[in-house]
């Protein structure tokens, strides 16, 4: 037996009991004629004493020979503190040490196992597995853990059923994306890894399952942004005889149990907007609603005036910035600057002072008088000592502009406060999104999303203004879930596979089976998918997935732990009947 | 919203009040004014009353429309039933409909949706949406997730953490059974599909992690015996700090819970016999202890006689089948051609009759008399009116060839019951084990297996004869679990990869990081795994995993409802610089 008790486990109570404890050096002090070890492990930290006085030299001189992250076991006797330590839980106690087993020595770590560590996040990384003994570390993939059991708990209580959809699945049409793996049976062939089980668990819903989620790895092959990974985590869910109302609903409750549950806070209801609505107010289909600063649109105050720039522009779009009144010229020239920044894009940034007296002082006093400036501040709700900053231009591209702009200032404030929590449902997307490059249209969300009812004759005449019964669940300016009613009806899905460019013979061969499935009393069905990846960080406070994943891969894809992927054999490949094509 | 009750739902307390169902037309019966529909959903099924005196004769004309597997809401009235059915929740009830929608038509499916089908494995397999609307799909998948939430909750509570490991991760030294997945982004380099987490729940443990555990897909690309899978899940679990012992204890406490809330039945505590003993009294690493029939060694009582085929043998071996005596001498012919047969391919069977006088009749008399028999019966404790079996030839064969000759007769005098179950340990397997074709020894569990202590020095000279702290759960006769104490000492795990046949080169390239890990202060640790289809399977009174799996691959590795593997397009594989070798 390595232990009788674990390191974040001993109290008062336990004095004068023998104890067998095990775990890392964490930290060693020396007085000479006296030393104290912090063992450490998952539970917490206990502070071991050996003194030649109380046990022998031999043990002293033992202890000194402990380096940091050796792996320890000792046995002795649970005693009084002499000077109690209340940051932790075990201060009270330490264990007069009267037998040491080294378990396993180490070499000095290439950083500190500490909560604020020396090490960059390369070298973390490599060495994950001393990343993993840092607190933060651990006790993020403890938290993330217990959201699970937190969504598996709630679900199962509400009657979903877990079931597991196979992983070697077919590639679909967005199968530039799919991960493929060549099958040794099937000669030439591959399967692919699933982007999402959605076809999977329509035909649950077909198959009468009525109420079916998962927690499940999915995977896609594309240059990675700075926080995606090829291979992620959702909760996956679908419900059968369900309109959208049923879904937000359910899914509302999940959310709000996780919130209770983790975060101990309690929220009403969500507000729901519609995707317009967002659009419009926060020039973003995740909006962060911890704050204000919506948009004002100013095209009726502030155009036909002699200022061509608004007046040439589709739109002219301000925020609010409370208290910005108080920057200095250098400091809004710096935010000029920052918008036009090639990531953000504006051509240039329109301000306006709300100065204390009421009066206003703008970069374009030419053409506006305080009448005109005043009118500004009504839209945009600006009070005496905020700045109003206004951009113009393309209606789509100046309200992604201002969200940035927004965000950035709402971080600089201070406002996105990371323990506040601000859920809402944005509803009504798009069913259809128009690609700029190739002038085709394709599924905002999905093939199989709804479009909503009587908008199916539009799809013809105006496809980009279908809306489909698609939501997502947006907290804190993050997408953490979304999904639609799906289609069941056969002619409605090939109707949406025409109008996605697919030929007949195209649809059959990637989703007959779908389609043949339909044919055998389909019901009515929707569902949501989550991220846990993200979900986690959020309740955690963070905004970065890979602080809560175990074993995260960089933004090449590469595991550099274990140096993943690598070139595989000559033989393997032939077994599979594949060369190398470089 | 399609429905105010579920189909399972609707009691006498409920008679009278207007309610709205949604489900499947299960059955119809028509009376000519009167016609019944049975409606079914996941719930249940309750009766649908269609009457043109107390509705109307349009109404009846629609229900006499609808055919099986339609998908209908229907609005109506609870009513007290004339015939009650009482093998039904709601038989005491019927619903007086008033209003049927038609959500979807159904065409007739290719096999009756009832607990006994129509359908054969392959068209139930191609229309697996609708095999999964019958009961005993169903109830096993929902079974299946019942399983997986007493392990989660088991394990949760026990202070496991469940974390997840990647599923793209590097190609191992079993290279030859991974399935690869070329990257996109690392030219001609390629990710595998985990065998199993093993070196990731290792790190865990160097990490500080403590008790790990997760339910995970796992991959294997092997020619597939009838009831294995491509893609399989295991309940994967590591501890820190932990002796055999402590593993024992810990995974015992997981399925004696499983046993007692799943089946309701309490095991006090698991038999545990090592491997030798295991093969000496059943022939079989996995014994199924139902029932007994446990092998006798005949060598010293039946060689040295002149029966020159026990003479020559290296073990003679035996089975008292209880009641035997009562087989013809036809019936035992069988039963030798039966052993005979390449499948198990014993040279020959003897037999000796225990009659019910206590006088014995054998197929050797020549060689035997009475007391040489009466020594038989001793042996392999034979009772009045059984049949003794013997086999005799090369240890290992012949235990293998009466090991199945044993099975087989249990399986005939029902001896195996499903709703039976008989856990025990195997332990001390050997460390390696002998590939007869190559005469090298490989890992017979894994490279990270311990060797038990002081048995490392027998490596050099006697390989075969190290035994391992390594342990199996099996459950009638199935191998349910297994794992090791692993090795966490860097010298030793150099040594074991360099008796498995490593260079130090090909050890660094595939497990460097593991062998570094040890570096930094590796705990002793050890863990299982289990076979969540298999255990599913067993628990639920079955042997077929595919019976539990939501889409299951066939022996080929396909999907024949999606029809995967595929061929993919050639662009697809010229962005991963692949070409086929056909």
């Amino acid at each position: 037996m390595y232990r009788s008790h674990n390191c974040g486990e001993l109290r008062e109570s336990h004095i004068n009991q023998k104890v067998t404890l095990s775990g890392w050096v964490h930290k060693t002090r020396d007085k000479g004629f006296v030393a104290w070890v912090d063992l450490r492990d998952r539970y917490g930290i206990t502070q071991l004493v050996f003194d030649e006085d109380r046990t022998s030299s031999k043990l002293l001189e033992q202890a000194r020979s402990l380096g940091r992250e050796f792996v320890v076991q000792v046995n002795g006797e649970v005693i009084q503190r002499a000077s109690k330590n209340p940051n932790i839980p075990t201060g009270n106690i330490e264990v007069l040490v009267e037998e040491v087993i080294v378990l396993n020595e180490s070499k000095t770590p290439p950083f500190t196992i500490e909560d604020e560590t020396d090490g960059g996040e390369d070298i973390r990384m490599k060495y994950r597995y001393l990343d993993i003994r840092r607190n933060p570390v651990k006790e993020n993939l403890i938290f993330r853990s217990k959201v699970a059991i937190e969504v598996r708990k709630y679900l199962s209580e509400e009657g979903f059923i877990e079931v597991e959809t196979p992983v070697l699945i077919k590639s679909t049409p967005e199968g530039a994306r799919d991960f493929v793996v060549p099958s040794r049976m099937n000669e030439g062939q591959f399967y692919a890894l699933p982007q999402s089980p959605q076809t999977f668990k329509q035909l649950l819903m077909v198959g009468g399952l009525d109420k079916y989620f998962q927690i499940v790895k999915c995977f896609r092959d594309e240059d990675l942004r700075a926080d995606r990974q090829p291979e992620f985590t959702q909760i996956d869910c679908e419900m059968a005889f369900v309109e959208q109302e049923d879904i937000l609903n359910a899914f509302e409750g999940l959310t709000k149990h996780l919130l209770k549950e983790i975060k101990g806070v309690d929220i009403e209801s969500f507000p729901r907007i519609t995707f317009d609505e967002a659009m419009k107010r926060f020039g973003n289909d995740k909006p962060d609603i911890r704050f204000g600063m919506e948009f004002g649109e100013l095209n009726e105050v502030a155009q036909h005036k002699d200022f061509n720039v608004f007046n040439s522009a589709e739109l002219v779009v301000g925020i609010a910035v409370p208290g910005g009144n108080s920057y200095t010229r250098k400091e809004i020239d710096k935010l000029t600057d920052w918008v036009k920044r090639p990531q953000v894009g504006a051509l240039g940034m329109v301000y306006s002072r709300c100065n204390d007296d009421g009066s206003f002082k703008s970069s374009v006093d030419k053409f506006y008088d305080q009448e005109d400036l005043a009118k500004w501040a009504d839209v945009t709700g600006a009070k005496a000592g905020d700045l109003i900053c206004v951009l113009s231009g393309d209606q789509n591209k100046v309200r992604t502009q201002l969200s940035a702009l927004r965000m950035e200032l709402a971080e600089r404030l201070g406002l996105r406060n990371p323990e506040e929590f601000a859920p809402l449902w944005v509803i009504d997307f798009p069913l259809l999104e128009l690609d700029e490059e190739t002038g085709h249209y394709h599924a905002m969300h999905h093939p199989f999303t709804s479009p909503k009812p009587g908008q199916l004759e539009l799809l013809d005449s105006d496809p980009g203004a279908v809306r489909a019964n698609a939501y997502d669940l947006v907290l804190n300016g993050n997408e953490i879930g979304g999904g639609s009613i799906r289609i069941h009806d056969k002619e409605i899905q090939s109707t949406m596979f025409k109008h996605l460019g697919f030929t007949p013979e195209e649809a059959k061969a990637q989703f007959g089976f779908l389609m043949d499935a339909f044919q055998y009393g389909a019901p009515p069905h929707g569902g949501i998918a989550f991220g846990l990846d993200r979900l986690v960080a959020i309740l955690g406070g963070q905004e970065t997935i890979r602080d809560f994943i175990a074993f995260p891969k960089n933004n090449s894809g590469r595991d550099v732990m274990i140096d993943a992927p690598a070139p595989i054999d000559k033989e393997q490949l032939k077994e599979l009947n594949l060369k190398l094509d470089i």
